[in-house]
């Protein structure tokens, strides 16, 4: 079979997929008209999804007259299996998942990096674990995605990760051989930045106010955004899409880590919520603690947190009318903080007023802690669900 | 023919458009390959597209040994004509050009706002004039484009013009029959915000920079920025993407027409500049009353231009990292003032530094002051080359 036939049929295989998986319960008949595919080559191309563990076949409980009761075809959720990896700044997690994005396995580690080959070793083994317990569940992982606390770029270098200390380094090839190592074979592998993560995970797996467009923000050590346009993610030019962090609100204020005066970054983030507590640049104090000290009426926190949701609702206001985006998800451990998570939510309120601006919704990740594993999982789905996309992205 | 047959040969024949656009001088088979249609189907559409005005063939002056020698195809700029209008907070333009956005044509009156409908009936009424023209040229218009100072939702309702005081006027119907009444027939409009319709001039007529993704700034009364991604206008869920002027660039500062604090259009626009010069609210001095106080070295006009291009900066700053576009363009009226435009990008350069976070171009529109009524009428070839797109967006 000659390149193109291949890709070709990949296409059709896969929108048969995203019918089934949007329509549960659509018959071969509703998949022709959908796809203008022959009835003949829907049958094929659904025999072959179904034994590979795409799809089920079940005889409808409904009766349509006198004739043979029609086939319901619905996504199986047994057999195949999302390997998701996200490198935090101080921890490592993996999941696994099955196609509809249910979760099957977690693991959290603190961790402390140091140089990047052994956290990406130490990543592969966390990895190959989930892998062997898929495998031994019966399932078939279909690959692993891997998040980084960092911009990367679209042929997959991660360009700097700042919290980390890593710049320019090649991570596809590296985690591949990692990964080969921890005795995962030729699993396939995908690397994205953390926040793009988080928003494959509402994207792929989220509700249906998700799936045209939405910005996914996900704020702790940093912030960043995730975007996703035009049913696809948005990864602009050279992948850097989503650096709301570094953008300015705030000229002449504070330094950043960046070297800039002003970014977002310096008013919400971990560390710019602990300097308003402390009024020391250290400890950076975790999600953890300062949610413990606000359930004992610290008053400082509150504050800090205050003031740091009025200026995380100025930037979802800023990306509103900037993108006008279906749905704003706020993810990230900072989420978890429900005080600065309402003080966004009136702020964006209160600036939309009654004006015409924008009407995008805002809300709370659907996946919480694990947004960032289950979207890294989410990427390896949403590379095979768009085989055209993948190709395109890797002619340019 | 049955609709989907009719829209797949409009698809069918626009690609062909797209690809001698692209590439001049391409060859029958050329396309057959770059559309993987057959040999036949493409002689049929090539000959309509010749026979319409769209193409024109010519024997290839190459000698490729003893046979016939081969027809290359063109762009045909001497047959059909795009029209476009803008509708300026204090003036109307009208332009008419070929469809490789030679400009044929331009009318610009000063114009004072009241009512809609008079706006719309002397629009159209300028518009007639320049299909006139063009059909006394012996070329066919296509359609005419109207770009609008304000918020155009997808199904063309005008949402909001702030600055000649318009709500929620359905312009398409309106400016349809205006367009009969004058004379114009059944010329098919579309309609869209202004700086959409910079974007599109860039877009459609630019430069090989600006055909995959762009954010092109209007900065003029208020500012604006009109986003082409992946190849096409990004309008946003409502179609109200872009309205950045009104993203908080200083919590707590000036107060906004919006009635919000610290927009960037109390920052960047004439009103602000005029602000700085004149310590009052009114008049709003005119881009050429600024051009010529800078001239005779009027130091308040300096350091207001100063002090605004470098928050047109931060603003470029931070749509880059943001959006990543490949291209960001300053268009509008505020772009003639060159120490504005200057430390503009002086500000983005210090800004960028030496970090990875964007590499994006930032220059000045190709089309300086027609950019608007270029644009406008580059809209009406964006809608016929991309049938499919139209299509989609008719049916959400």
């Amino acid at each position: 079979m000659s390149g193109d036939q291949g890709l070709l049929k990949r296409i059709n295989r896969m929108a048969i997929v995203r019918h089934v998986k949007a329509s549960p319960g659509l018959e071969r008949g509703n998949l022709a008209e959908l796809t203008g595919l022959a009835d003949s080559t829907v049958s094929v191309l659904v025999r072959e999804l179904i034994d590979e563990g795409w799809l089920r076949a079940d005889t409808s409980s409904g009766n349509r007259g006198a004739g043979r009761r029609p086939q319901v075809l619905t996504i199986d959720t047994t057999r195949l299996a999302l390997l998701g990896a996200e490198v935090g700044v101080d921890y490592i997690a993996v999941a696994a998942c099955n196609i509809q994005g249910e979760i099957l396995f977690t693991r959290m580690v603190d961790y402390r990096h140091e140089g990047v080959e052994r956290s990406v070793r130490d990543t592969s083994a966390l990895v190959a674990e989930a892998r062997a317990q898929m495998v031994a569940d019966e399932r078939l992982p279909l690959g692993v995605g891997v998040g980084l606390p960092g911009m990367v770029a679209l042929d997959g270098t991660l360009r700097l990760a700042p919290n980390v200390g890593w710049r320019d380094v090649a991570m596809t090839p590296l985690l591949a051989e990692a990964l080969r190592e921890s005795g995962c074979g030729e699993l396939p592998v995908f690397v994205l930045n953390d926040a793009n993560a988080g928003a494959l995970s509402e994207h792929v797996f989220g509700g249906p106010d998700a799936t045209r467009s939405l910005v996914f923000l996900s704020s702790g050590q940093g912030i960043g955004a995730g975007i996703i346009l035009d049913s696809g993610p948005h990864l602009g030019s050279e992948g850097l899409a989503g650096e709301v962090g570094h953008g300015i609100i705030e000229p002449g204020g504070l330094r950043c880590s960046c070297g800039r005066q002003g970014c977002v970054e310096t008013r919400v983030s971990q560390r710019a919520i602990s300097r308003m507590v402390t009024e020391h640049d250290e400890p950076v104090l975790s999600v953890e603690e300062l949610g413990s000290r606000l359930e004992r009426g610290d008053e400082a926190v509150a504050r800090a947190l205050r003031a740091a949701g009025v200026h995380l609702g100025l930037m979802v206001h800023n990306l509103l009318v900037a993108v006008d985006p279906a749905v704003v998800v706020l993810g990230g451990p900072l989420s978890r903080l429900g005080l600065l998570v309402d003080t966004a939510l009136e702020t964006v309120r209160r600036l939309a007023g009654d004006s015409p601006y924008h009407h995008g919704a805002v809300r709370t990740s659907r996946f919480g802690v694990n947004a960032g594993v289950v979207g890294a999982a989410a990427s390896v789905l949403d590379h095979l669900l768009h085989p055209f996309a993948r190709e395109a992205a890797a002619a340019r």
